[in-house]
């Protein structure tokens, strides 16, 4: 019995300096600083399961709207076990005829695969190279870091799709919003894309944009 | 006409140096030599929209075998496109009383989310900590990276999962084959576990280990 | 004398194994395999100064073009003996009323000085947010990776500036070029960006697209 | 002597920048924030050589226990100044017969050195191919990152050895401690293991275990 | 309309959620803790384009001093948007006759662009290699992380460089004042370096180095 | 036994896959090219216990040299199981009297812990501070990445130690080697160290240098 006290004693310690430490995960503490790797970590003595789990990607999101898609993201800090691990998740519902618009995501490269329906996915290389495919139920397709790429239903009822990133933040930026649904102002946006003035004007009056 | 031909001049360049170079992607060439970073890649100039397609993921794994389960990896090399791009995919099938025993992904940690059924899920942390949870249909979970987790069918009927994984070569250590599948000697598996000898020499003969 | 020789011995063992091993640098040698990590390392014997030397960032680039400017890499393997280091540098000529289109890098945060005359410059945010500054002779600024930036000669006269990359290959992805200047089926364009079926059969036309 | 007084000037700026920064160390601060890359930072002007210094690899580890034997860790933040800098290590002490069980360290890869008696060490490889070696004196090892691994005093006297880690946080996770030493119910360790009821209650029994 | 109020609140959800995190950037905040990975982030509400931009590399540092030269910085946190970035700048003016002294950067590599002048600079590999050029205007040169270089007028007129770094906090270690301009004893730069004891006291005392 | 089968195939693709895969260890085929990376990896069926094993810490480097000291390395290729996996140790020999000269490894930190004797060690920061510490048997110091640092034998006896590195091939530039033992013309050392035309001259002729 002494032995095993002495184990304890000696294994314990070990564990606690683990505990302590930050290599098994980072929790994300929403509350605390930033820092160029994630949140800064919860307590470990506050983690518990739940912030490990997520249920959100369980729901459909709400398709009613101008691109009949939705994107839904298990990112920290939102799903705050996932900060500073390296990977991630989202979901992809598409109605008929839905779309996920061109966008690249800055902070890592994506993997898709296809739940439900038809889904007609590309990207575009540096090189300006189009990779295209139409993806059944099962097929997956890799998405490179920041490379423009999109999701489109191509089938006749909705589909659904379960993507992974290699980030836990992987940002998410969407050409037509970043053009016009902000305030850049039109002549700008028009001699760095060569789009002519009343396409410009015309997209930031549906989006949103001013200038 | 002319200065549209020196454009194409000068970004023609541009590209070239671009798509010559690894920043966008790096196919894997499973006949090349490897590197710590991943596969070879392909020349660039055979590379097709294939490449970053895979379809394995539509096939449900066969589940007739002793866990009543399968995984069915979508990694690199058999997934070419995803060499060095920090992100995969895999597949869990479990059948009614299915498991993946408690194994560990040395590489990468896992988001999993639950596309059918019901999953009992957990990992333990270096403190020796549990965290476990009962995951519905739609429900996600994050493994970090090393830990030993498992997943087990706790529902009635067939259960199906989809994981995300932050390397594009997680690895996989099963913890019972890396105990007892192989030729390490019964006498250090049973020093180095505390596990006695008749169980050892059991589970060896179920597993085909040997020594 | 002796003692003198048998430090060279010692030592030049030591530094043999230092020659021999990759941590110093790792010279680009084009023709052998890519890896993730970049180009094969060139026989450390066979590299000389002029390996880590480039002289293509001293002549103007010709900015007779549509965009009336010029971007100048000095990119592996072309500057080889950046490969692997994590950094490297472009020129940017950009002549009266010339702009460098919106675009990013999805490998590598930018930070740019201004060495002659006047440019406007600025990025968007994943939050679609404008970050736009007019920078003198002098001035610097930084695009974080991935995000669409742009510059243009806001000035009378030419403008030059230097760029630096946190990657020896940072990649470019001009947005015009990549929505307009491939085989990408004008209907998926239009899709994917919301932009008119004129628009973009009329820059497929301007910039060399089809389909 | 008014030139010195400049190039104090213009240096001593250069390098109070360098100063503040974070680049040359980040001796960890226990009681601040952590975040993904690990503990913060002391205040440089707080920092002195007994930061960078450790005594507590000189004593041997009490080895009067269960597995006649001892790790004493030089990890973050009990070895401060390591923090971030992507090394560690650690002292073995094993009595005669003593082991240290089956364990992986999640985060990092280590090599062993022994310095006294004759050590037994091996890894299992994600293929389930056991690499074996018995290593005496100025024998040294090398263990994949997250891979099982032991090492067990095979020769009379005691036996000591010093570990070195990439990374100053490896974490440590010992098998049957993960297995038996907490609160995982007993019928989940069977159903993910293939081990029996009696034996997994008499571990639990002998290593402090409960449900 | 409907569906465009519908697209806002989906889209919306998207962006907030990937701008309350960290991917895009991390603005210093000099006075929050300091991590491994760099200073905390700014808090994005308060973000502006100004810290994204910097002044300071438009005017000549002052090379009335010892070594006839100056650097003058553009680092984390004086250039806040690069933190966590990977790169940043510095600017190196040399006066005829001027010097940057051999120095290190422990941090990162380097690529160096000439302005204006004549540079002769180097650096010497673990291989006790000599890489020598002699660098017009237009000329760049890269060199290798943690290895010692200069960069030496040998023109006529002054010089003028920009430098590129692969991280917001290269460091910089200058040779000759970490030997002579401290504390460190004479015993112990002689014995760690064969310098004679008349010469480390003479450059001890021209740089103000005590003991 | 059919349900045996059934999961010896299944899982036995897994491991295959993994097999094939370069996440679990890369072990350095030195006749294959290198890259940023590291070494080529051996084809795994090659691979054997002996990769992952060195014998040459185990016997006391030759200091009848210059330094009375011996540093000897067990880095990769020449332990080639290091290869990628970030860590690597070396073994110093200091006679009494003996030196490691001042030095930096440009690829990573280390730490010291001292076998026998009493070793005088430090290290100068970029702020030009020294850390300076007398260590007895058992203890250890960290030397952060590309700092000049030095040990010295400050006791009676001869010393041993052994160094951990962050780095499987973390590099050795040694200080006065690089600047005395090769052809950079010694009027390019003056200028750059404010040494005298004597000193450097007398150091060339004692360490071999030539110019």
């Amino acid at each position: 019995m002494k032995m095993i006290i002495h184990i304890f004693f000696t294994l314990s310690f070990v564990s606690s300096i683990s505990f302590a430490s930050v290599q098994d995960f980072c929790v994300a503490d929403p509350k605390g600083p930033q820092s160029p790797s994630g949140y800064s970590c919860k307590n470990p003595d506050q983690v518990t399961e739940n912030d490990f789990a997520f249920s959100g990607l369980g729901k459909a999101g709400n398709t009613s709207n101008i691109i009949k898609a939705a994107v839904t993201p298990a990112f920290a800090p939102a799903f705050a076990g996932t900060n500073g691990l390296g990977v991630s998740m989202a979901r992809l519902d598409l109605a008929s005829g839905g779309v996920i618009p061109l966008h690249t995501h800055p902070g890592a490269s994506e993997v898709l695969v296809v739940v439900q329906g038809t889904i007609c996915a590309g990207f575009i290389s540096s090189a300006n190279k189009v990779y295209l495919k139409t993806l059944e139920k099962g097929d997956s397709m890799v998405f490179p870091q920041g490379l423009l790429h999109f999701q489109l239903n191509s089938g006749k009822g909705p589909a659904l799709a379960f993507v992974a990133f290699g980030s836990s933040s992987p940002g998410l930026q969407i050409l037509s919003f970043a053009l016009f649904a902000n305030d850049l102002p039109s002549e700008l946006v028009e001699a760095t894309t060569f789009l002519s003035d009343a396409e410009v004007k015309k997209l930031k009056g549906v989006l949103g944009g001013t200038n």
